[in-house]
């Protein structure tokens, strides 16, 4: 619908990384979009919706007013954001966002390709890029689809380097507040002047505190944002064709559904469009992640073979399913042109076999811990280094290319006992790959373990959180399937009933194994031996995993006979055939959801006795809404809602769930310990009753400290487990049943020295002490005390008497 | 409203005990409504608004449709209910209760004097009375009233003695059948021997399997319907005036709502009639419960002051107040008229006075307990036994009269700490008396103590639940103040938010104190010495309830001259003078609230670590909605969505509440370790932070076995911990912290051996012997296994080392 006519309307796109607890603090929380926001005092809840009713922004002789919605894609970063923006001068109240805008800035030089960033542009309008190119450069850059528009329309283009502008002013990648001042300037929607002296006004509120220096950063900025100059638009743009589509493999649900929503056109597409590829009733295509290939990253890791041990561990950690080893037979190499491989000696089932380290270039998010944990050749040093990403370098080239044929070469994971050991487990195929987590998160490790090792028969009920967004950022979809078709179930509820959900989920699948039980009796009266036998097999094994792998497929081709010949029960069970399989139920949510609102929940399907696996990941606050603090939040930790630390003790989860004893309870964090994290994982799956395992991961909300930031995040796990922040430990009730203690203590005595250091080395701690100098150092040592205190809880734990 | 012509109306009133489980196979379940509507196939769930359309009746080719409603008062056990019922030849849907009857039945004559028992009652229309009764002793009986509309009405009277025809075919005192023969023989609904037909033909269905004789049994009542007679109604009564009305000293607020609401005349108040006694905002005055006096009960103790020892335990067990302890000087003694009393030794304080134990004869539900439990003299014998109650004799009279004068005198709790030991508590005035709850509840003698030790200051959140409906059956209130007009506040919220609703409570009251602390802060700053000192007093001991009592007075004082003196400061503090006493917030709900549907709610709480009680009532099931299985039920008991026997284990709710390490936890029966109780609840009160009593409670819902059913109550609690089933125990955070095991056992190595016998006493798990003959030994034997894994559990923790 068109803009009232009074009303000036502008787009802006930008990325958009959630970010909070800044520790610069010229960061504006959100991208510019949010920055705006606060700049015209519009709060930084900046969801669409969020400001029916416009602003006064402007002196108080002028009736200026300001309304801005905000629309974003739901990565948890590198993502996209259009802040829709209108200024008149009577109160606006449009419900609706800006779709023919008179002024446009596109703050990312590659969205030129990837959105259509002049759809709407008002005739006569305004363009503004930001861009690193010059002229010719950026006309040889430029899609004709733009180009031709411009020319059609008799836009008018601007261009400025803010990049290289905020590089010299020395505010690193931070381009929102020159790009700002640029759209007052061109706009003019008020004086310029008034319009400087308000971001200065504003930019001497938000870090007057920080230092004259971060004051004068953004008065800089202010000033340098005048360094823009128009672009020549040739008239005979106007009847250029568009340019030939890029080519590739991707199916036509990618092609004609996933792409268009990601290029932000998904309001464009019709109902029919769903009605044809199936997905009316709200299901979705697994694997289209792996069709983005987002290519958003700084650094990727490149692999030296000499020095590379085959320890997998890399691929182990990778948050991102971004670098795998893969397995060839000779024939599968010879494929291949020039792709380095070492041979194998180990495990015994691939010896002689090659063996390469690839990461995906294009879905790798840079974080670098694959990198950081590399532990490579004693002597020659580490396998990985992180080296620039250039996309357009021909070695960079070549590695996306091989990835791409790589993932094709048939697994070789049926070889070995991919449950035995970390290097086995990585031989499996991720079936979670690359999904809008974070770089560097320390959640998805786990959730793409699981895949790992359960994927081809795993259910997810997952709670609302990070976890739910990453999981299922439609029409992304990190969840994906084998070679045969196999891949987990993925469903998201609330945060308040994600383990009923799953219950529920656990609950209908064993009605339905009952029932093909009943039907296999049924059927066995008139069948031959075989099937009978088969049948008995299976209903004496139909809770072990393995076993039914065995028997499914003959039994599958038993029923099909039993039916081909008539049998009516066997008709029946050829339906439901998809049950013989031992499925393995997960249940997955954030310490907000099973510390807090989902727990009484949680409590209630541990209690039910059911085959059920939760995996709860611990980041200590609520990630996904920006940090809250959550009844997993430690003593002393700064957190929305918790500003001056926190000043109760965790909750021990865990603990309270050992008070069953019929509940498995681990408490893991993989960069700690990466064997107890499987051993945990595996246990937890394997004990026939409900199991929940307690993941520490960090978060970008904890703010590490350490140079490389969420590179370390693998790192931070071990750090807090050897300074006793973070405990290891397993209860297996089947220990309890042979009448053993069930609990173990699997980290070693914490280095307490350690403590103090360790918190000091995440922003959410530090802030207490730059914020509350006075009482920091008190609250540290309690937040140690209290993890004594949970340490000699473990202690005594482990120490009991089982013995009859 | 009258009803529609073509209906004939019915109303019958009865008196209703909410049972389940019942063993005795021919009790219908409820009252005479919930047995009509059985019959009538209308299901059992008779409340108020549950059959909005009739359903046809009877044989195939008769349109007979009958509707029914039912309305009762709030009354756990006798309580009040009356059957509306409409039978008509076409469908009948009305919304709305019977008002103008043809037809009234009165199944308990002392209904007469209670309820308007011939309200609506049509001109020419018929009455049936149940009464034991001869003619000439029920005109003398009857009230003028009643006589006089009968009169004046044409009414056809007619009675019958169906208690006496009950007992002599062996029904007990249930006389539902006989009573509704005669209603289906008198008013002729439907053809009599049809009538005979189907109640024969449902005695059959519902009782068949109980064997020949319990059918029989119902055939003799259906058969001896008839025996009613015509009751001779004279013409002088049309011109009888009204009985005198009763004197006494009940409150306007008791004359004017509580008794016509309890008389089912509450429709008839006006909303003026709420407005003058300020009880439009939902506010309700408390201590009416003792103005009821419903002398319902079949046996009253009577005390035999030679056998007594003075102990209190009488009082302190009992589950209705209605049996207590008195302390009189000589002149109050002097007020009397030949009452027994004994001479005081001890406590010292009260040497020399006079002792009495008096049992309010009118306000006993006559369960036994105290008798039950009175230890008497070691040679003599008890000092308590039951006696047969007749409201009548002279005796009773005088106890009654006796009760009324005890009362008032003034109470001795001051002269001795009542906190210290089970006798002095029995000294404190219980704030709790009279409540709705069934004759020998195990929940309402924990509630009355926590009224004696902190009623004076006590705020109550209550979880919907029994507890809720017998604390606050409005007319009747339980709660009442002393004579200082100091009492508990209750309020009660959901079962699914009953903590978060008493954390609010103490949050508000936490914040209402410091806004007198900062007060007073001001307020000195200009105040003589003497302010000063009492204020900074105050502020230094304001969490303290003694300390605070004790100053409360002073400062007072020193407020209002501070106020008369012109400070704006004490003017505010004048109207915050009620927060100067340290209250106590109690939190008290079932376990079907705590364990699991507002669990989440107080892990919360808990986890906060605020200063509030908890007090769970433990009774293992869902009591108030009629025995539904809860996380607290234990494996192997039978209960409602457990009709095979509970297969999961009882969740541990105190081991849960210890992990959190800065929560009391105590697990207590009171009958079982009555200093124990007392130490618990004191000691959880006196801790700063969060604590949580779990409360062994017998119910109803259990069916004790014992001679005596729910007046075994307390004794039932002694055997349950003496052979395993529960256990005493508490949990001290302050021992922590001088480096002691929190935790101590107070319960004794139990008698295993007892245990199978002690579930045999109970229907809840003997009925699952009787259903499940072949499984019930394995889930009993599993039940004790699971009850000695807990035993150990407690053996362990209190075997911890925690020493540094």
């Amino acid at each position: 619908m068109p803009e009232p006519k009074n009303h000036f309307t502008i787009g802006i796109v930008d990325d958009v990384t959630f970010t909070s607890l800044p520790e610069v603090p010229e960061i504006a929380l959100g991208g510019a979009g949010m920055f705006q926001a606060k700049f015209f005092g519009l709060g930084a809840d900046g969801t669409v919706g969020a400001n029916k009713n416009s602003v006064k922004i402007i002196g108080d002789n002028t009736d200026k007013y300001c309304q801005a919605y905000f629309s974003y894609d739901s990565k948890k970063s590198g993502g996209f954001t259009c802040s829709h923006l209108r200024f008149g001068d009577t109160p606006i109240r449009s419900t609706y966002l800006v779709t023919t805008p008179n002024f446009v800035a596109c703050h990312v030089q590659a969205y030129l390709h990837m959105y259509d960033v002049t759809r709407g542009l008002q005739k006569n309008g305004t363009f503004l890029l930001n861009t690193i190119f010059d002229d010719a450069e950026l006309e040889k850059f430029m899609p004709n689809k733009v180009k031709r528009y411009f020319a059609q329309n008799n836009i008018t283009v601007y261009t400025i380097n803010a990049t290289k502008i905020a590089q010299e002013i020395g505010l690193g990648n931070r381009t929102n507040t020159i790009l700002q001042s640029a759209f007052f300037r061109i706009t003019e929607v008020i004086p310029v002047e008034l319009a400087v002296e308000k971001m200065k006004a504003a930019a001497l509120k938000s870090y007057g505190a920080k230092g004259q220096d971060v004051v004068d950063k953004n008065y800089a900025a202010i000033d340098r944002g005048g360094e823009f100059k128009k672009f020549e638009v040739k008239p005979e743009w106007a009847n250029l064709a568009d340019d030939a589509e890029k080519q590739d493999d991707a199916p036509a649900f990618v092609k004609e559904l996933v792409r268009p929503i990601n290029a932000q056109a998904g309001d464009l597409l019709k109902v029919s469009d769903f009605v044809k590829h199936g997905t009316v009733d709200g299901s979705w295509e697994v694997g289209t992640a792996a069709y983005e290939k987002r290519g958003v990253e700084a650094f990727v890791p490149a692999w030296n073979s000499e020095n590379c041990i085959q320890c997998n561990q890399c691929a182990y950690i990778c948050p991102h399913a971004a670098i795998r080893p893969f397995v060839l037979t000779d024939d599968e190499l010879a494929g291949f042109d020039g792709l380095t491989t070492l041979e194998m000696k180990a495990p015994a089932a691939m010896k002689g076999m090659h063996f390469v380290i690839e990461p995906s270039v294009l879905d790798c998010l840079g974080c670098g811990n694959c990198a950081d944990i590399c532990p490579g050749h004693p002597k020659k040093g580490k396998a990985l280094t992180m080296v620039p990403f250039n996309p357009d370098a021909a070695d960079m080239k070549k590695m996306a290319a091989d990835w791409d044929k790589l993932v094709k070469v048939p697994s070789k994971q049926d070889l070995v006992d991919i449950r035995s050991n970390v290097k086995n487990s990585q031989f499996a195929q991720p079936l979670f790959e690359f999904s809008g987590a974070c770089s560097g998160c320390g959640e998805t490790p786990y959730v793409k373990l699981l895949s790992q090792l359960f994927g081809d028969r795993q259910m997810i009920a997952n709670a609302t959180g990070c976890s739910s967004i990453y999981s299922a950022s439609i029409p992304s979809t990190p969840y994906t399937k084998n070679e045969k078709g196999q891949g987990p179930v993925f469903n998201n509820s609330l945060f308040e009933d994600f383990c009923e959900f799953g219950l529920g989920m656990a609950l209908g699948n064993k009605k339905m194994k009952e029932r093909v039980a009943k039907l296999l009796c049924e059927a066995s009266e008139n069948a031959p031996a075989e099937f009978k036998a088969l049948a008995e097999e299976w209903i004496a094994n139909k809770d072990d995993a393995d076993k039914t792998k065995e028997i499914a497929p003959k039994l599958r081709e038993a029923i099909a006979a039993g039916a081909e010949a008539g049998c009516e029960f066997c008709k029946e069970l050829k339906t439901l055939d998809h049950y013989l399989v031992k499925r393995s139920q997960w249940i997955i949510g954030g310490d907000g959801a099973s510390y807090d609102i989902g727990y009484g929940g949680l409590d209630h399907v541990i209690a039910s006795g059911e085959d059920v696996n939760i995996l709860v990941l611990d980041t200590e606050v609520y990630s996904n809404t920006g940090g809250q603090a959550s009844k997993a939040t430690p003593l002393g930790a700064i957190a929305q809602f918790a500003a001056q630390g926190k000043r109760i003790r965790k909750k021990d989860l865990g603990m309270i769930a050992t008070t069953y004893g019929y509940v498995y309870v681990a408490q893991i964090a993989m960069g700690a310990d990466h064997n107890q994290t499987l051993k945990a994982i595996r246990e937890a799956e394997a004990w026939h009753g409900p199991s929940i395992v307690i993941a520490y991961a960090p978060c970008i909300n904890h703010g590490l400290k350490a140079k490389g930031g969420m590179g370390k995040s693998q790192a931070e796990e071990k750090k807090a487990v050897e300074c006793g922040y973070w405990h290891l430990w397993r209860y297996n009730p089947a220990l309890a049943e042979e009448g053993k203690n069930p609990f173990s203590l699997d980290s070693k005595e914490p280095n307490w020295e350690n403590f103090h250091d360790f918190l000091l080395g995440e922003v959410r701690y530090l802030s207490v002490k730059k914020a509350y100098p006075n009482e920091a150092e008190e609250l540290f040592a309690e937040a140690q005390k209290m993890a004594q205190l949970r340490y000699k809880t473990y202690i005594r734990k482990a120490a009991e008497n089982w013995e009859d």
